[in-house]
Order: C-alpha cells, then sequence, then structure tokens
C-alpha cells in the first residue's frame, strides 16, 4: 500500500509575515513504520502565533525550525499502521505531527486522546497547548484571587477565551481586549467575560479607568504593543502581568516595541513573567482533567475555528493569526477522521 | 534665641533636568517647638534619583512635592529643642527632614542614630534608605544564590555599589556596570566586584557574554534605558531583574525607552519586578543589623561623596547625579555636626 505524503518545509525565514516564497511544498512516499515506531495519518493542524517565532534563527525558547525541516506544528491523527506496542491501529493521538499528511514518530510526545470525550479539534484547543497555556499562565503565574480584576488581551483568541472563563470560574471580574465589535460581541456574549474593550475604536487606557477603576491585578498578555503599555498605566498595586505572546509585534521588521510604561511595574510593586507552556508538561494530566470537567460542566466554552483546507491550504491559514480574522482554536483539517 | 532658616522650595514641575528656576530659595525664622514637637538642626542631607521623581505631578508611590513646598529629602541631624518624650535635646536622628537647615517635627518617622557607631553620612547611605533599598531588593526581589551571576547598573553608585558587596558575600559572581574608566576600577578594587562593564566605552552585550557566559541570573537594573535592554538579551533560565531605578530616563522630555527586549522575559521564563524600599519599613531593623555587622567585621565597604556646599548649594549638587559625576552616596554636608 504506497501512500503519498504532502509537506510544507521553510524555504526561507520569513522577514515580516511570511509569504508565499518561504514555504517549499514537498511530496514525497511515505515509509513505513521501522521497529518502535508508528505512522500517523494527520486529521487536524494546529495554527498558533507562536509558530511565528519558531521561524526565526537564534536562541529561544525551543529550537528553530531549520531551513528545509518540515514545519512544526502539533496535531491531532490517528494511528494507520504501528510497530510500537503503545500505539494500536485506531488509536487517535496529539503531538508534534507537523505540517503534512502522515507522521511517522517514534511515538515520544504523543498522547492517545478519546474522541468520545470531546471533538478532535477540542484536544488542538482547550484541552491542548492552548488551554495549557490558558490554565498555567493564569493560574501559577497571575494568581488572581476571587474578586480581583483580571485583564485579558487576545480575548477572542484561542488562549485568551480560555483565559477568561476560568477567571470567571475563580469569581474575578474579567476584561477583554479584542479587536473589532463582533469579536467583542462574542468575548462577552459567548464566553461571558464582563466587558470587552475594542482597541480598534476605543481608547484603551480610558476604557480601563471606566471597567477597572480599581486598577488592574491580573494582566494576561497576548498582544505586547501599545495595549500592554496601555494596561501598564491602570496597574494596582502588586499586579501580576503574564507575557504569554505578542502578536502585535512577531512580524515587526523594525525594533519590537518595548512597554514604554515599565517603570509603572516600580510604581506599583508589580511584576512581568514570561511563561512558557512546555515547562509545565508534567502537570498537564492535572490541568486537562479540571478543563475537561468545566467543559463538561458547560462552565466553559471552547471555540474551534475550523478551516476545511487540507495541507496545502497552511500558507495562507497561518495568516489569519495575524491580520485578525479568526476566532477561537485555528484549526487546519487535513483529513476526514 | 532666634533663629534664620534656609529652605528650598519647589517653584515649578521641571521639564528635564531640573532648572535654577524650578526652586524657590526661602529664607524664614525658626518656629520654637510646640507640645510634642522637636526641632532638629540637619547636618547632612541625602540625595538621591528618586528625587527627581518625586518633582512630578501624578500618582506614583509617594504623593509629589507640591508647587511651594520644602523639597522632600532625607537627612541626619541634631536634636537641639524638645516637647516630645521620645527625644532629648543632643539625640541624633534621621529622617525626612526636607532641604532646610532646621526642620520642626512632630517625631514621626524620626529614628534615633548612634554617631559613634558610623559617621552620620553612613546612616543616610548603607545603614540608610540607599542601604535598605539594596538589601530588600537584592535578598527579596533578586534571591541570588550562591554561585550565580548577578549584574548591577549603577555600580559605584550608592545603591549598586551596596547591592554588588551583598552579593559577593552570598557568594554570587558579580558584574557591576558604570560610566568610565576610574568608576569601573573603583567598582572592582574598592567594592570587590569580580568585573565591571564601562557602558561608555564598551559594547555591554558583548562584555557580557564574555563575563557572564551562562547568562544573568540576577539583574538589579539602577538605570534602565539601552543597558536594561542588553542585560535582557544575555537572560539565564528562570532569572530576576529588580526594577530599582531608570536614571537614565528619569530627565526625559520625550517618550521613556521601554525594554525592547522584554520577551527575553518569555524565552527565558524570567521576571521584572519593581521594588519601593518603604514597603519594608517594618523590617528596617533587620536589615540595619546585619549591614552594621558586615560594615564593623569589614566586608562591607561604604563610601560616601560629601558636598560641603550648605544647603544653598543642593540645586547644583543634585545635578551631579545625572550628569555621571558622583560615585558613592551623595550627601550634601548643611552644617558641622
Amino acid at each position: 500500500m504506497s501512500r503519498t505524503n504532502h509537506q510544507y518545509r521553510l524555504a526561507a525565514r520569513p522577514v515580516g509575515l511570511p509569504r508565499p516564497s518561504d514555504w517549499e511544498y514537498v511530496e514525497e512516499p511515505v515509509t513505513e513504520p521501522g521497529e518502535g515506531e508508528v505512522l500517523v495519518k494527520v486529521n487536524f493542524l494546529s495554527l498558533d502565533p507562536a509558530m511565528r517565532g519558531w521561524m526565526n534563527e537564534g536562541k529561544s525558547y525551543i529550537r528553530p525550525v531549520e531551513i528545509g525541516e518540515v514545519m512544526r506544528a502539533g496535531g491531532v491523527g490517528q494511528v494507520i499502521a504501528s510497530r510500537n506496542a503503545q500505539f494500536a491501529v485506531g488509536d487517535h493521538v496529539s503531538g508534534m505531527l507537523n505540517v503534512q499528511e502522515y507522521c511517522l514518530s517514534d511515538g515520544r510526545g504523543l498522547t492517545k486522546v478519546d474522541p468520545a470525550l470531546a471533538p478532535l479539534p477540542v484536544y488542538l484547543g482547550t484541552l491542548g497547548m492552548t488551554g495549557m497555556t490558558a490554565y498555567f499562565g493564569l493560574l501559577d503565574i497571575g494568581r488572581p484571587e476571587p474578586g480581583q480584576t483580571v485583564v485579558v488581551s487576545g480575548a477572542a483568541g484561542a488562549v485568551g477565551s480560555v483565559v477568561g472563563q476560568i477567571a470567571k470560574i475563580k469569581g474575578c471580574r474579567v476584561i477583554g481586549i479584542a479587536g473589532g465589535e463582533s469579536k467583542c460581541r462574542l468575548v462577552v456574549e459567548e464566553f461571558g467575560f464582563d466587558a470587552c474593550i475594542d482597541y480598534k475604536s476605543e481608547d484603551v487606557r480610558k476604557a480601563l479607568r471606566e471597567h477597572a477603576p480599581e486598577g488592574v491585578d491580573v494582566y494576561f498578555d497576548n498582544v505586547g504593543g501599545d495595549v500592554l503599555d496601555a494596561v501598564l498605566s491602570r496597574l494596582a498595586r502588586g499586579a501580576r502581568i503574564v507575557i504569554c505572546g505578542a502578536i502585535s509585534q512577531y512580524n515587526a521588521t523594525g525594533q519590537v516595541k518595548g512597554p514604554a510604561n515599565y517603570m509603572s511595574l516600580l510604581v506599583n510593586r508589580a511584576s512581568m513573567t514570561g511563561m512558557v507552556v512546555f515547562d509545565y508538561a508534567e502537570r498537564y494530566p492535572e490541568a486537562a482533567a479540571e478543563l475537561a470537567e468545566w467543559l463538561s460542566a458547560g462552565k466553559l466554552r471552547s471555540l474551534e475555528d475550523v478551516v476545511d483546507g487540507g495541507v496545502q491550504a497552511f500558507p495562507d491559514t497561518l495568516l489569519r493569526l495575524f491580520n485578525g480574522d479568526n476566532t477561537g482554536k485555528l484549526v487546519l483539517k487535513v483529513a476526514d477522521e
């Protein structure tokens, strides 16, 4: 049984937004698994802002994708051939399957998932890295207390929407920041935030004065740039800022805009701390169990934005993260289940 | 016995560096203490970068000095009249005595000091707010561990020189950053740092690569600006940045330069935390006792830069903090002991 694999490999390091010429679309025969290996047919791929960083050269929290290498991506799929005792044909798994139709793996980093408990894309979102990032970033670093004010940027996005909902579950007042009226409506009506500020049409600083009159106790930052500066100007004493991302700056070709108001950290005895979800790997099961419980109890809504485009749609679909087009978890459907 | 008091009052809020026209030199008769009050003759005043911030309008960690008000300053002096049972004539005291020759006080915030244990200016430096800032900022927020690399900017200054020495006592490798060859020599030879980078003649980032090849575990920042950005680019995993000051930005008339490399906090799971010494008031005695012990054991050198100019020299002397002229604790001598 000979199969053909299609992949996107990194052809060049992008300057600014990734362009078509930064990718190479490759076709190659699928190799059958050797001893200890499994062959996974990819169903869905996770599209994440962090991917833009993986395409850059240089030291980061994870090694860069090399030129010529298949682009890194989380995914869920099904085992279709196995010479690894831990995985049987028919098992559904999640892990780093990368931007391709078939993934040959030694099984390390693959986790079995149950499609009866949640649709497969949810394992890339709320029950995947996205949910883990929201859970540990908010609870471990943000440490919100009941009654405190939590502000979340990228509030209609995959991580932000989960952060805000967890903060609500924990008894906080939650203010989202998102771009555009329809996203803001979604954030309040679907995800249950107390309010949402439209950074495209509102003065964020002024709106925060209204919505967070006592100041911001926890700020979960996905965007950086001017929004981070606006929130810095409204911190409460002892505030915690979680630096999860800076999507506004990922495609900057000039120098990144540093937060000019950072001295507010001193005035307010506040902290700004970076988080990388991989550090919490040992505690994923604990978070997944709690998130699944909230999901099944209807306390948490998971929104996936599934693009049914096949692997070849990867480059265009990725750009939707950076032009503000997507809401919820952006997932690329590669093949039917 | 009629005495005359000379004071500097704030005449205008400075734009950029304070100018002579921002001050009003006032002469007024000294009032004798009422019930519960003491009259203190000021011997020395503490000159601190933070004073520049106190002159600005707006919310900060302490209320601004109002226009027409005597400029706020820490000082040490001697009680020359008392109707407060806690203080006797002849007692030496430290506290907020402000920029003047005589201070009438209700005694709140005054602490008795012993000139036999240390010269009076030391109570403004290593045994005063300066020492407290260094002690709590480094040990409580920086939390250095033996063998770790600690970097201190403003290393020849009042706070920085004490921070580095405490870090050495705690078994760390300590790298200073200071401006000019003679300051750097002082930092290494007098204060015992392992090395000192001259930011005026060296590429700080490159020098850190050499002096901190494993990365920076703790950075105590007194200066902000480009130096902060350079250190951010060299953080070790889990690094702690203590934001104590940003002297390079205090007189900026445009927007403050935010740290463009702040995403290094994410990459390195690092934190940046602001500190205000007043929060530690209850623990001052604990710090003072330990600092005094280190001083008397010869483990800690205290350097004061005493300008014998009288109160009228205040405006010019203050500027020495911002033009890089001073080393160690800048103190203005107001009157003989």
